[in-house]
């Protein structure tokens, strides 16, 4: 949902149909097979409703399914990863980098191999901070519990001197304002959301359909569960009520 | 799993066909239809492996899915709510009933019913403690982050001055030893795991198959995602290593 809706800001004209997999997530704790078994299915979900680009908003997802995906579908795949990797590496100064994410994102090397391609000399050190995203989804984002764990979980990043920490899954975004005080008012953090919408707008826009002019439809949001708490953090992160539909 | 361990230490010589839906768990936030849709799809499965008698060893699952179940499938269905509210009955001292769950469970109000049914007089208190799951399954059972969560959670049962909590969740037999400290000493706490176990031995037994003779196989453990975390935590409750099959 952060990054739907950071799509919705930077790309205001164009019609968006958000799939949210909510019956079968937490992704972040499952086998790279599962994750890549349910990324087949939402994306053909996304295209037989209408889907011309298909973006992967979920890092876990992102760590083993874009290439998959691509071969399988003829459309357009964007995913998360390395559009924060290309956010972070555009900073010159930028020599230490951390990675924040969930366990099946951090078992993956997605992010490590990916900077080491581009950026030899950089160094990388990754944490896995699989408690996140349950604290995110029971709105626990300023109790003290939630800071005293991010605080063990970013610990060993301090203790590397990181520059840069990369928010490596899409909940952490609702986290920034714990997580900026105890790594370091100095650390750059990069939200993946903010950089997956500058890279369908500045990429994607010019060669395919997404360039069209605005269709006047609005914005669909499934969900292939719904309780009560998924339509509260939809209302938290939209700034207003957003109707759900399972399917 | 916590279910699973009991039963096989209750009848050692009967064979346990154990399925973990780790592919769509946690069930605990998720809603009453989707609990109940994957309930149907995991009693199949069993019954397709051969099991003569069902245990739904989950008390989210269990608070939505049983009657449904009885009325579809035609085995002997054993849940784990009534036969912890039987055991907290048992003592004749007890009055003022705490009990602690997933969102599912708890937003079902299905202990306090089958309380007032059975016992009109006690007084029931319930809390909903969603975290709880993801700390047993990252392992956290005992760290200060853990410790502190409990204590807020079980902070208003503690001021209804209860003499019983139930354990309406299979994770939590894993924190009893820091429940019990927070709650006080002198509060009864009941594993509804080992309680599933005394009523599958005492009350099925008689009745069905599962009291024919030890047939000599081998318990089967299957899993919808394969994860090492998963091995590891079942290591941890069976002490010894038990191979999850994935299917």
């Amino acid at each position: 949902m952060t990054v739907a809706r950071a799509i919705e800001r930077a790309l205001p004209g164009r019609q968006l149909i958000y799939f949210g997999d909510l019956a079968r997530t937490p992704y972040g704790n499952k086998s790279a097979d599962a994750i890549l078994e349910y990324s087949v299915q939402n994306t053909q979900f996304l295209i037989d409703h209408g889907a011309t680009v298909v973006v992967v908003a979920c890092n876990s997802a992102s760590s083993v399914a874009p290439e998959y995906l691509r071969q399988r579908f003829s459309l357009p795949i964007i995913e998360v990863i390395r559009p924060a990797i290309e956010l972070a590496l555009a900073e010159p100064k930028t020599k230490r980098i951390g990675i924040i994410g969930t366990t099946a994102t951090i078992r993956s090397g997605i992010y490590e191999q990916q900077l080491k391609q581009l950026a030899p000399d950089v160094e990388v050190y990754s944490q896995a901070c699989p408690l996140l995203v349950p604290l995110v989804e029971e709105g626990w984002t300023r109790r003290q519990e939630t800071k005293m764990i991010v605080r063990r979980y970013l610990q060993p990043l301090r203790q590397r001197a990181i520059d840069t920490l990369v928010l490596g899954c899409t909940h952490y975004p609702l986290l920034k304002h714990i997580i900026q005080p105890r790594i370091g008012r100095r650390v750059r953090i990069i939200d993946s959301s903010e950089a997956v919408a500058k890279t369908l707008a500045s990429v994607a826009l010019p060669d395919y359909s997404l360039a069209a002019p605005a269709s006047g439809e609005r914005n669909r949001f499934f969900v292939s569960d719904w309780t009560p708490a998924a339509a509260k953090t939809a209302q938290g992160i939209f700034g207003r009520p957003v109707e759900l539909v399972k399917v």
